[in-house]
């Protein structure tokens, strides 16, 4: 079957590997029918973190069960699922607090590039779609519930975003655009999205931000700061990047009691904490939990309500795989 | 009059010294009846953080309103008040959101321990006590109100206390046996108190705490993680002293989706950020807005449901101020 090889910095080939097989009671052979390139797989591909050459990558997919181990009592072959990047057993005391990428048998998924996937902890890990016949936008926007919608999600819980909040969303990746359509779910009043593509930003208020800031630094947390009440900054703060200069920006632009709530996989990070602490904002973040999200995300997609899968810039076939980490058009620029 | 001088490290002198007038038509000049040496004050009496030779000192207290300024709306001379450590308008964006101490106008406080105190910003400070004959013990329990006990509770508000948790209090200091009382008001179920002092121990019970951890470090971490479901930590932390270990500690036995509320002045901390975003640990805390929190505080006081008066350790007449410092038995040894 084909897979998706990272060989080195700037090079992922499609190659022809063996059939992934059960290994253990507990796992799930899948026929992957969407997967995508994520933000955070261009740290690897560019160099910036390390990945062992020859390693199957994509974490993120939607696909039928092809086959089931002994043990699995949820799915079975035929079902259409996503697969979420981060796998769970689903009974732990992490997983049922509803932290599965916490889990404390979990592992990180890694086989999503591929014509058939290799899923453990099926049971815990896995969510049914509800059988259909679904348009190839419909598909995308499922595709975003097993990564970039459930972590924009994530971003906008983890900063306690209510009902009438000035959010502000740094990264203007496919992640921060989630966060968009987040921070509107969750009832915020004035989104204000940091973009200067303008794509993104035609997107973004499309999505619902109803302010964009073009620059960065200095200059653009003032012109944040300027739109709040007396120039205190905003009610929340969802960081989309993981670089120290988006999280610096993401507390600059903070109110006192406000929290960023930080999802981008970090980079080099620091957290100046005597700013944080005397400026009374708070931290919270993480890994999103997307299979716990994936309910009321894949709700919102099949009503209609939400339409994340525009945020894809680029589709191929898996032989292009390459080709869509070149064109990878979501990587966030703040 | 006399007031309390800061000479040098381990030198807290009371001196005759003018007293204080009205500046600016929204001070009052207030006669103390009771303050207190802060944990906080035995930074600088030893010599760990600056403080100039000659400053006045105390920031916290109750007493009589002696003069108010013409502008001063809310208080006339012979108001019995709260005065918090932290000075403020009222009336700013972050005032009217209950972050006092993040005042745009504010000031800290700083002629506590004094015959008369000179307290600027009158309205937005100072919380007015009801008129009655209190107990010496019932004039402990309200001083606390203008710090120990609200610093106590800000903890638990930011480290998001609700009903049912387990919750870990790292520091037994003064403010760390008001976080017990707080975490019990907000209805946690089970209370961890990190202490290795017998009386502090006793009276950690006496407020609340289930469970009394004597170790600190690793050991202790792992005898708090033991008493947790499968291990995975507590529900919050209320980290109460400042210092990098007592952080790092606070950190180690937060679950997964846990806040450390942090209050202690920060002394050389530093946030493993790579460590708390993929442990989905938050950290959000400052100086409490202690006057945010006095009319709940006051009001559970004099209906006698707390007694964190019961804190104090050493009382004096402000003649003995140095003795005060030397036995000031608050300082959280976590």
């Amino acid at each position: 079957m084909k897979a998706a090889i990272f060989k080195q910095p700037g090079l992922v080939v499609c190659e022809n590997i063996d059939k992934p097989t059960i290994q253990q009671p507990t796992d799930a052979i899948i026929r992957v029918v969407r997967a995508c390139v994520c933000g955070s797989d261009l740290w690897f591909y560019r160099g910036i973190s390390e990945m062992p050459s020859g390693s199957q990558v994509g974490h993120e997919g939607i696909g039928v069960v092809d086959q089931v181990g002994e043990n699995v009592k949820n799915f079975k072959p035929g079902d259409f699922v996503i697969i979420p990047f981060g796998l769970s057993d689903g009974t732990c005391a992490n997983c049922r607090a509803g932290r599965q990428t916490n889990c404390l048998h979990g592992d990180w998924y890694h086989t999503g590039q591929s014509e058939y996937s290799y899923v453990p902890l099926a049971d815990g890990s896995l969510y049914k779609i509800p059988d259909g016949n679904y348009s190839d936008e419909q598909l995308a926007s499922i595709l975003t519930v097993s990564d970039v919608m459930g972590t924009g999600y994530h971003a906008a819980v983890m900063a306690r975003v209510k009902p009438g909040d000035t959010v502000a969303v740094v990264g203007d990746g496919a992640v921060g655009l989630c966060g968009v359509i987040a921070s509107k779910m969750l009832g915020a009043k004035r989104i204000i999205l940091m973009s200067r593509h303008d794509d993104r930003q035609a997107l973004g208020r499309e999505f619902g931000a109803t302010d964009v800031i073009p620059e960065r630094g200095e200059a653009g947390e003032a012109s944040v700061k300027d739109l709040t009440d007396e120039g205190v900054g905003v009610d929340a703060v969802l960081e989309c990047v993981g670089s120290d200069a988006s999280m610096q920006t993401a507390i600059n632009i903070a109110r006192p009691g406000a929290t960023v709530g930080t999802v981008g996989i970090p980079h080099n990070v620091t957290i100046p904490f005597e700013k944080i602490f005397f400026g009374t904002v708070g931290i919270h973040g993480g890994p999103a939990p997307t299979r716990a999200y994936a309910p009321l995300l894949l709700d919102a997609v099949l009503k209609g309500d939400i339409n994340p899968g525009r945020v894809f810039t680029y589709a191929t076939t898996l032989d292009n795989i390459n080709e869509a980490y070149q064109k990878n058009g979501s990587a966030p620029s703040n």
